[in-house]
């Protein structure tokens, strides 16, 4: 990458034991760390407006695309022509882009994988594709996020120590592969979603995976190999798939004090509020998860009393609010009476409503650690927010 | 009523030809007419928040709510604990609610229709229910609606002569029914929406329907009942039911001159932009239709030239907006190209942003219609409305 035009500035400004405050700096905008990026799977973050994701109850700084899904719908052609996926979608601030390693394997039926990468059938039209570092990393260019992702694999969680070994050893060095070609392309200004600019150089930044499962010493070797090859950030993979909890905080606890200290860490794929306030303490800078989106439109609302079903019969005419203590749009105007009968009817309306609230507990939640860590209150905070959370109000 | 507390206030304020602008006050704030009005059947204009019906883009100032949906759901009860249909959805602006006669005759399976009224089984849940003049009044006096419309009984448009007739002498024994249980309630303060002011009293406005399809004779025959009775607007029914749309013209034609001067006309379920603007210079003051939002949801947007289906291919790398003369937030920010990927990958935000710009057209529209009748250009804008939409930009 040209040194000139660093892609991406991490700047920590805060501490409270293994916590960290920061300001992670995009071409895109500044982004305060710790920081939860909604998943914006294809293109739009399900069942919310931009709008909504800009506004000062969500204030959303970065979300999520996934190369899979975009690759194969609309396809790289179309991003293309709109001039990258900001464009393409409509946002203006940071995306990061997943490198579909994850999705290959959760998703693609029919998978194949050998060294040179992963053969799988499309789950939209059944048609026979194939994705590689070089792949992955050619489509995430013309997609123009702020940050790429390395193409990694993942193994099931109860996978053996054998077979871990033999995926972490794959993933590393399909980390080297993604990184000569990621730089291939900034290099050369290929193919790019910034037509406004000449060529790519340096506008993109690129994060390793660290994978191994559960298996702290295969957690450290990845870590090792990771870092040798050298990323703008560090991701931690392969945990929140079925794993105990205690696994992935084993993970954590025993792999973040050793993760290089000036760069963003990234947990993939968590986790529920406690995850990820639990996983802040133990060092996590940056958290994504579909859990607010996705259990929005089945009817599962996020409060600071614990979860909250719309369904159950008991909100019938129920005239609070999903949360007493929220003041998003949702919670200031509407009844858990209203939106239980949005969501028994089967109404678009639920699924918006829903969403939008626990998008913006998620964020809210994160405001408050961010804060709790800069004022030198974060184990009260936490503390707090944990009791508060048992309490469970339904 | 109690004179002293009028309901409802209409002033005409411009004429153009037939065409009339004016202002309709309800204790929810004025409506500028001609008006249209959203369908929020169930309690929710579907697909789309009351915070952007609210907004500049749209500034829906009345919306309709249907006795029919809600009665069977949620319940009456759970709408009086509430304190009413607006509190319990949130809209503080005037709402409409339709008698549930056509939805009993469009919806309701196994009808039994008698002098008493209609027996039908819920599509909810199959059970029994009833519903008459009296319980229509008293269902809407519980919703609280700004304005509530008599119990009717609509014809398929192929009826014979006498068998429209029979109907129409129905929908006029309704009519008076449904006004004597209203004013029973106005004046006793009954069960009501509004536990905020001392009983009912005067509070709610009636609209009475005429009825008889195609048939002038049953039209004036229709009106004339109706008009004895006496309500504080005056409806049109059963068109736009299948009929061709020089029935509809000609209905128009005939009835609308010889309606009250004075009073608000509404001309039910109607219809597509060129119906709106063709019967407002037939003398109509407000509409009602879930054309932009149905539509929307089936992927049709609404344009100054023509309907454009968003799922054609031709739109797969077009970067333009919905509508190239539309300043609505979803023209200002996202092209037909996202649009269509949206709606092709069944995204919930491909319902949202369409539903938006149709209400946004359809409402904007309106906001033209006014304007020119203020300032005598009503026959221009008729004329190039018209032009335009049959230019077909697809």
């Amino acid at each position: 990458m040209n040194p000139n035009k660093p892609s991406l500035h991490f700047k920590l400004d805060a501490h409270s034991g293994e916590a960290r405050a920061g300001v992670l700096t995009t071409r895109h905008g500044p982004i305060e760390t710790p920081v939860f990026m909604p998943v914006g799977t294809g293109g739009t973050v399900k069942g919310i407006r931009f709008e909504e994701l800009e506004s000062t109850d969500l204030d959303a700084r970065i979300i999520l695309g996934n190369t899979y899904h975009l690759w194969l719908r609309p396809g790289v052609d179309v991003i293309r022509a709109a001039g990258g996926l900001h464009r393409f979608i409509g946002w203006d601030r940071a995306l990061l882009t997943d490198s579909g390693g994850f999705q290959v394997w959760s998703l693609g039926a029919l998978r194949k994988i050998s060294e040179e990468g992963t053969e799988f059938r499309s789950h939209v039209d059944g048609s026979l594709r194939f994705l590689s570092p070089e792949v992955s990393m050619e489509v995430q260019a013309a997609l123009g996020s702020d940050i790429v992702m390395v193409f990694d694999e993942c193994v099931r969680s109860d996978a053996s120590h054998e077979e871990t070994e033999r995926s972490m050893e794959l993933t590393a060095r399909w980390a080297r592969r993604s990184k000569q070609a990621f730089e291939q392309l900034q290099a050369t200004g290929a193919d790019t979603g910034y037509q406004e600019v000449e060529g790519l150089s340096g506008t993109q930044a690129l994060f390793g995976i660290i994978q191994g499962a559960g298996f702290h010493d295969l957690r450290r070797k990845s870590l090792e190999r990771t870092v040798e090859i050298g990323f703008d950030g560090y991701a931690i993979g392969g945990l929140s798939v079925g794993e105990e909890k205690s696994v992935m905080f084993g993970v954590l606890e025993d792999i973040a004090p050793q993760m290089p200290k000036e760069s963003p860490r990234y947990l993939m794929g968590v986790g529920t509020p406690e995850d990820l306030v639990e996983s802040v303490a133990r060092g996590v800078d940056m958290f994504d998860c579909v859990l607010p989106t996705r259990n929005g439109r089945t009817g599962q609302a996020f409060t600071s009393r614990g979860k909250l079903n719309i369904k159950n019969a008991q909100w019938t005419k129920d005239s609070r609010p999903l949360d007493e203590s929220c003041g998003c749009s949702v919670c200031r105007r509407h009844s858990r009476s209203y939106l239980r009968h949005l969501y028994m009817s089967g109404e678009i309306l639920a699924s918006i409503l829903l969403t939008h609230h626990n998008l913006a507990f998620f964020l809210d939640t994160m405001r408050g650690v961010r804060q709790s860590i800069r004022s030198g209150d974060f184990p009260k905070f936490r503390r707090e927010f944990t009791e508060r959370l048992s309490a469970n109000g339904e």
